[in-house]
């Protein structure tokens, strides 16, 4: 997410014309949450997060995508779930580099990258 | 969810100290998601849900627990998500037990009710 409040990333299942988790089959489904804690734990290790925020919401963007927020004591809308909160603040090319060189390693080459 | 403004139910796994989903063993994640669908599946059937919000948040309570909301494009928060939106409006007695009928079938019995 272009969003410099908060290390926040949106996992994309790479299926068509899926809205909701249940919709996917079991193997898939293994597969998602797998995934996502793969993800979760990076960004709590290696983003020092407090709390790892994940979410599933999709009222305006139907196609299934999970939120995953590195979240932190100290972020401007803690305690309260991000959206809606702060103007999003773009990164700038340098800051987006930095957390896609420290988002990437580890995650494995099942996962493809879109900024 | 003690909160008549939305079918919100918060599924709360049987396990102590664990605040994260990728803290679960990957037996506990894979039941995990089952459960959550199986949930998602019976809201969106039986409750007429337009979309499924699904959230682990723990912010404030940290217990890992997971947030399941049946979303109508009509319901007042749409199509925002539903934290911080609207004062909680508490169940009557009658209401909470129609609720709980309509949901209890088909759970199974891996699943404990408290409200």
């Amino acid at each position: 997410m272009n969003d410099a409040n908060y290390p926040w990333f949106i996992l994309v299942p790479d299926r068509a014309n899926i809205t909701e988790i249940f919709q996917l089959d079991e193997t898939e489904q293994k597969q998602l949450i797998t995934e996502s804690s793969l993800l979760s734990r990076i960004l709590a290790d290696r983003f020092n997060a407090d709390k790892i925020n994940i979410a599933a919401l999709g009222n305006i963007v139907p196609q299934l995508h999970i939120h995953h927020i590195a979240r932190y004591t100290t972020d401007a809308a803690w305690p309260a779930p991000v959206w809606g909160k702060l103007p999003a603040r773009p990164y700038t090319d340098d800051e987006k580099n930095q957390v896609i060189n420290r988002l990437q390693p580890g995650l494995g080459e099942s996962f493809e990258y879109h900024c």
